[in-house]
């Protein structure tokens, strides 16, 4: 029953394992064990992954139908059909799961210069814990076409149902890289070229057009406390959104956001 | 022990009656009957609002201190001191309340015209059902300075302790304007001189500057249906995000925030 549907980047002596309670390996313990996702918009998503390890999947008769449909393709023949109340057992009864939930691993860690090899602006986040705030983020990462999001490992939520519902899908497209010391990495980003924007009251205006085609890395703080001096001492500059309200009436996942949209709207006009 | 402290609207009938269970009287039904709503934030606002009518307080002794804190002013009298347990008895045990939770009146209707005349953007919602997301929408709209939102009162959550945390105060602020055909409200809108913009793809690219001062009205659709027929033509014009993703990948409550920022950051730039 519990089959591995990774075309390569399997986890080693994880593929015939069968989870066992919450105590993740050593290896994956960044990232938290294997974890339950749910919601059609998630669980397609991670169907379409090859870089996904798969321990189970469960559908519903009418998700099956509806993912197969949405997919144009069969479903994986380990795919077990439940009813709503099996899947309630696993997932709890607060869960919005739509009839679809797969049990897998954490995705593998990405490294920073791998997912500075694809296009578009990065987003840093400075102890953003809140996993429907996170998701929402890689939500908006994936719409508005930024190249990853940069998370520090120990203030960063680990991948979970909340999260991957957030994210609707977009935990399998865009790339989170975990690290240890946030004011480093925001160095590391600068050396590779980008224009790095801490994203706070009492600096300038947020400008794309003032960019001038540079590459910006957009850092957010928590709601509330904002960046941590550090990480805003290593930022090129501190810039808040053009708005009545100030920048701290807003919700991280929106201000993230409109300030990507700022950063890759002035790009596409310009191009 | 339910008192009411409304300064003036106050619901007729209602100031001394006891909440019995959630069925409405009629002049409240259209937004339900009295609910809990939860949070530092929401319930600092509802005690800051002299246009809500408060059947109960509860507070443990933390949140208590850390409310006349931030509101520089001692609690009312009649306000319950409770622990925990108390309040998820009352709250469920999944609400994050921090301690603190109100009973209210739902808010008076505010009728269009009064709402048009603060000044702004106003933002429509066609049958954007989900709490959260009109939540986070009020508050994006409390940011981003809007007139109003409105919504169609049968594809309209009510008032909810979701609502209201999601919103994070902004429920207070941002008259929210319920109406039974939202289509005629959009005509309304145009003839009151805003310009009605449905967001969607298929039109032309959101330009605020391109609005040359006029006063929008924003209209947003339902994530996956968008627009209904009526309401799209009823908009003077439609236009969708400048973005790679596509609208359709966004979160409402983002697309509404993004595209209220265009609208915004035009203006400010401009005055």
């Amino acid at each position: 029953m519990s089959s591995s549907r990774s075309s390569g980047k399997q986890h080693s002596g994880h593929s015939s394992s069968r989870p066992r309670g919450r105590k993740p390996s050593a290896g994956s313990q960044r990232n938290g064990g294997p974890c339950w996702l749910a919601g059609l918009h998630a669980v397609q998503a991670v169907l379409e992954n090859p870089h996904r390890t798969i321990l189970r999947i469960l559908l519903t008769e009418t998700a099956a139908q509806e993912l197969e449909t949405r997919m144009q393709r069969s479903l994986p023949p380990e795919t077990e059909r439940v009813d709503r109340t099996q899947l309630e057992r696993f997932l709890g009864s607060d869960m919005v799961h739509q009839g679809a939930a797969v049990l897998v691993e954490p995705l593998e860690a990405v490294a920073l210069e791998d997912a500075l090899e694809r296009s578009g602006p990065v987003l840093v986040l400075d102890q953003v814990t809140d996993p429907r705030n996170v998701g929402a983020i890689l939500r908006s990462a994936a719409a508005f076409g930024a190249a990853c999001v940069v998370m520090q490992d120990r203030h960063a939520p680990p991948e979970s149902a909340v999260l991957a519902k957030a994210a609707s899908g977009a935990l399998e497209h865009v790339p989170v890289v975990r690290v240890v010391n946030l004011s480093r990495t925001i160095v590391q980003l600068k050396e590779a070229g980008l224009w790095a924007i801490g994203l706070d009251a009492g600096g300038s205006v947020l400008d794309g057009s003032a960019l001038g085609g540079r590459r910006a890395a957009l850092v957010l703080g928590a709601e509330g406390d904002g960046l941590r001096r550090l990480t805003r001492e290593s930022c090129d500059e501190i810039s808040g959104l053009n708005m009545a309200g100030g920048m701290e009436s807003l919700n991280v996942s929106v201000a993230a956001s409109v300030a990507l949209y700022e950063v890759v709207r002035t790009v596409s006009t310009a191009g």
